[in-house]
């Protein structure tokens, strides 16, 4: 479908200039050092720009145009998207400044940008972008200074001006694109449709992302999710300011932001996440050639240096990756060469020459328990990197290598060579190694096989008729979705707790009842371990307490609970993100959430999978097991809770916070003690 | 003392060959390319090497000579050392390796050049080590083929390749140093001596080092706490496998290993810690220009791209530093230069000059609220980097300004006129960020004033005495150095237990005393909550139980102990470090400990301010000072105990690990209810 934008035939571009410097100027040179290409420049003012002859609109062109680039001011871009669509041209790229960024009246120019695409389907790249390349193509419609050298990476970022600095950058750095696109505002065109092209892509063999939003999380997820499985995405997200509100009134709320939403997201899309433009580069182009460290063992590391080789080790226990112990018969073969250590990580010593360290690395390479290897040298005398190059290349047909050469100019010939064969140098050993790490994650998220949600029978015609009618919802709503929650009565009178406070057993609990009460315990409308003795009293007081603090507002009366002794006490909570919805959260209650932020988070729908990681990450999950000979929680109650929560969330969008809290898991089933809940009324 | 191993007049080189490739021939060149050097070679095989007269020995050498320079094989070594001594050379490097490092017989080597450098009073580097280097000099004693360009960043390292790799990279990187030392194998001269040195060398402002261990904990905290004063000190350390023992009996020893030991000792020591190579060299650079960004205010940012702008600004906050707010003044000036953002982190959009940059830069600079700078260019088409950069040197004059020029080639020239101004360039924005981060720590670190510990005055003769009689250590060992435990006695009889737990009141606990059992209560031997009536049975069972557990080894009856209600549960414990001595630990008991490792650690002797620093770190200090309305624990009285702990440890090294666990800290005072200690016996 958009094959046009990347590989066109003809190419107009709206507002040609023959004036140097100007954005319509570098655009023009840029498509016109493509020889392949027919480039057709239009603008009223000129009979011909550069030799090349100016057409006053697209009218006049008598040519099947695939692609149209637009640089004219803003307000003029509408009137020339409509004579697009009236010629049959689909693509689009308006790299015109002066939309939805610029302000209110560029909003509305927007949407009507939005609108002509609609009417007319045209595939609309920004606007307010760079514009798009192809390396393979050979078409640079951006402008640019520089055209990139080819690779296998292709490139989306939503700031154009991110993209000018990467290109520049990637000449200088040995690095190829296969692709790259500015998003601008995403328009029409966003990081999806782009996705779904390069997944079919075969000159790209990774997908780096620039994002400072997604145009729609729960596609954002799908799409990421279906692309990941065969070809690595990478992104780097910045603007993460949007914490969570420290004036929400849910404990979820307070913790749950953006951040967290995006990296449940992520990680459940398996899409890697890089924290730096260094580690998003560094990840891409490891990617781009190993997806897999898992497979038959660990990492091995050689090295002429003792010291760098002892930094890329402890790093690689720090990320948590594994060193590969080597087979009997490697170590058989190294032991002769007399090294400083034939056990992994392999030390040649300072006074080794290339073809010794070159010959180590194939021993350790032909080790079926080796997966990758780490490959550190120093610019000592005997060492010739050229020649070390080569040994790298060898090796690295069979098992991936990371080389390490540690130098400057030393080390820049071969480092050129390695480029030439897609291979990345490093100067840090730390930084060899977490790529390493990126590799890995991936691999994890891949293994991950789908599972579809788990779907209850839910009978929710009480709970739709109580949202129609503005009603409170309270035990009934988890009752309705199988969620556990100690036996309870609702009471309007004193004789009435009374009542159901015999039918229940003591002690019990008592509750008030009022959607206008969020915090009931803080304000004293919460009375525990009541015995028969006092149920009466008791009612009094909290109706009392409760008139006074919610003065005219509503009260439904006193809620009689059943108490739950002993168990461990746990939250699950939601917050509906504005990009993902449902972002559900569970942790250890109390002290562990609010001192510890020791929680993990996904978007719902939850598969049972997702629920038993959620609980499993937490670090305070030992504690559910059971430390010490004390009791282990019932896990599976629990993650039937958050399966069936998971459901409430997707089902009842009017729900925009919750926290069952505490929920308390005994050795055998959980029961949902207290919750509170924020509905859109 | 070292300025003549630097600054020598006359260096004698023995070993000196004319054999290509060969070290001492390297050597010899690097030598002789100092014309103000008087260099003599020495070798009996030759007459002259190169046109210079070579000499068959040092006691054939006419002249003064200030540094001999030693390139022979391990075994000679010796004996040319002693010339050294008897011909008055005071300063020797030993290039030679195979002494400690490669064996038992190397090692017996290695004391034999230490024996004689002691008698000779000689200050030898090495011996393994790749030699040392002055650019202000103009000194290239190393067999490295390069020789580095001036700068402000003196260099040890205790790996030699590294420090080649290190020189070669920062030809490359416009890096100067200037001093470097390979330290070899530390055999006389360490990174103490060289740091004292370097505290009084002009040409050095940041002592960079990369350790793989230190040659004296004790002494390398003095001397590093001293001269991190007035220069920053910045380490990287390598070699951290050397995590807790899984085995050890006590909670402290299970958790605490080298790497927080030397956490520890550089954080007490005003020392900054990079984890990577990168970080390093960021940090040292960084440093050398910028020591404070506290004073005055926070971090601005200027860009010319939204992306990168918010990446930095993310990163800000992420390593806790503060954005500046502007002064009134400042948003008045840059108004009406109508930026994208005229708040921090301001934006100067796309389409800006870098006049316009510049001119906004110098506004921020004038800010009284801004303490730093990150200025940010994306290679847009308006921006000329030259004319960027005389601006940032203009505003950096003003304050510290960080250039990230975001680009290759565009930006080549302009980062090495920044580079000839000691200021360096980062492509990426958090990495600029993490260094500024790096002097946070250090202002903070600097800021701090010497306390020296309190001193409490204990009749050890008691504890002295039992040591020496290889008796068990109790509680009379805590309140003889006033820390305070509940009212106990000690039974020997079902009658003598009944009795001091009358004088005690009910309940109480009953504990076993042996000092074989270090896990009382997984024996059964510990009961608690005891009253009047289940005394004298409950001492018999406690006995029984010993009996059985310990065989024929010693008991020393049963410990009646005050119960102790309430209060918080913290844990003090103290590991002995090879490198460092008494290692403390605190933590709040239990599960934070367990799960969590909610530590924190120090070196002993504490001063108070460590003490509550050590109470502060912890995540669960909320905990203590007491959250929802809880009741407050007596900090005052923890520290206290922390401090009569510390100089316990300190005045009795035959204690090896030690538990105070728990420790009841009540609304007022504490107890130490339980310890565990593993002596030298």
């Amino acid at each position: 479908m958009l094959d046009r934008i990347f590989k066109p035939e003809t190419v107009a571009l709206v507002g040609a200039t023959p004036k140097e410097g100007k954005v319509g100027n570098t655009l023009l040179r840029n498509l016109m050092a493509s020889h392949e290409l027919r480039v057709y420049a239009v603008n009223p003012k000129y009979e011909n720009i550069h030799g090349l002859r100016c057409y006053p609109s697209l009218d006049a062109i008598d040519d099947d145009v695939d692609l149209a680039v637009i640089a004219i001011p803003a307000v003029n871009v509408p009137d020339v998207l409509v004579q697009c669509g009236e010629n049959a041209i689909k693509n689009v790229v308006v790299i015109s400044a002066g939309f939805k960024e610029a302000g209110r009246e560029g909003a509305v120019l927007e949407s009507e940008l939005i609108r002509i695409s609609k009417e007319y389907n045209l595939r609309l790249v920004g606007p307010n972008c760079l514009g798009v390349i192809d390396t393979y193509a050979n078409l640079n419609a951006t402008f640019g200074r520089t055209m990139p050298d080819k690779g296998c990476i292709a490139f989306l970022s939503q700031s154009g001006a991110f993209a000018l600095a990467v290109i520049d950058w990637s000449k200088a750095a040995g690095v190829g694109f296969s692709k790259i696109v500015s998003l601008g505002n995403k328009a029409v065109l966003d990081e999806c449709h782009f996705m779904e092209y390069l997944a079919g892509d075969s000159d790209t063999k990774v997908i780096a992302m620039y994002l400072e939003d997604v145009s729609d999380g729960r596609r954002f997820m799908r799409v990421a999710s279906r692309i990941s499985k065969t070809k690595p995405v990478v992104v780097m997200k910045s603007g993460k300011t949007e914490a969570g509100s420290k004036a929400a009134s849910s404990h979820t709320g307070s913790i749950a932001g953006s951040v967290e939403a995006f990296k449940a997201a992520f990680e459940q899309s398996g899409v890697v996440e890089a924290e730096s433009i260094n580690d998003l580069f560094d990840f891409a182009l490891t990617l781009s050639r190993i997806t897999s460290i898992k497979r038959g063992g660990g990492v091995a590391i050689v090295t002429n240096s003792g010291g760098p080789g002892v930094m890329a080790a402890d790093a690689v226990e720090e990320y948590g990756l594994k060193l590969a112990s080597f087979e009997r018969n490697t170590m058989d073969k190294l032991l002769p060469l007399q090294l400083a250590n034939s056990y992994n990580p392999v030390d040649v010593r300072g006074d080794a020459t290339s073809d010794k360290f070159g010959t180590a690395l194939e021993i350790v390479a032909r080790d079926e328990r080796v997966s990758a290897i780490i490959a550190i040298l120093s610019p000592t005398a005997p060492i010739d990197f050229d020649k070390a190059c080569t040994y790298v290349l060898a090796a690295d047909a069979l098992k991936p290598v990371i080389p390490v050469f540690m130098g400057g100019a030393s080390v820049t010939k071969a480092v050129e060579v390695l480029n030439q064969h897609g291979i990345t140098n490093y100067f840090d050993p730390v930084r060899a190694v977490k790529t390493l790490k990126a590799v890995s994650d991936y691999e994890e998220m891949q293994a991950r096989v789908y599972e579809p949600p788990q779907h209850f029978d839910v009978d929710t015609h009480l709970i739709r008729k109580r949202l129609q009618q503005k009603q409170a919802l309270d035990y009934e709503l988890l009752t309705a979705y199988g969620i556990p929650v100690p036996a309870y009565g609702k009471a309007v009178s004193a004789d009435a707790a009374l009542e159901i406070a015999d039918r229940i057993g003591y002690p019990v609990a008592m509750k008030i009842l009022s959607p206008d009460i969020v915090h009931k315990t803080d304000v004293g409308c919460v009375k525990l371990n009541v015995y028969r003795e006092a149920v009466k009293e008791n009612f009094f007081e909290i109706m009392r307490r409760g008139e006074k603090y919610t003065s005219a507002r509503r009260i439904d009366g006193v809620l009689v609970q059943q108490m739950i002794e002993g168990g461990r006490e746990v939250i699950i909570g939601m917050k509906r993100d504005r990009h993902f919805g449902p972002l559900v959260m569970f942790g250890l209650g109390g002290i562990y959430v609010e001192v510890f932020k020791d929680v993990s988070f996904r978007i719902a729908p939850l598969s049972k999978r997702d629920a038993e990681e959620m609980i499993h990450k937490v670090r305070a999950y030992r504690i559910l097991r059971g430390v010490r000979g004390e009791p282990t929680s019932d896990i599976n109650s629990l993650i039937d809770i958050l399966l069936r929560f998971s459901q409430l969330c997707v089902e009842f969008p009017e729900i925009l916070e919750a926290d069952l809290n505490p929920i308390k898991v005994l050795e055998s089933g959980c029961y949902v003690v207290d919750f509170k809940m924020v509905t859109r009324m």
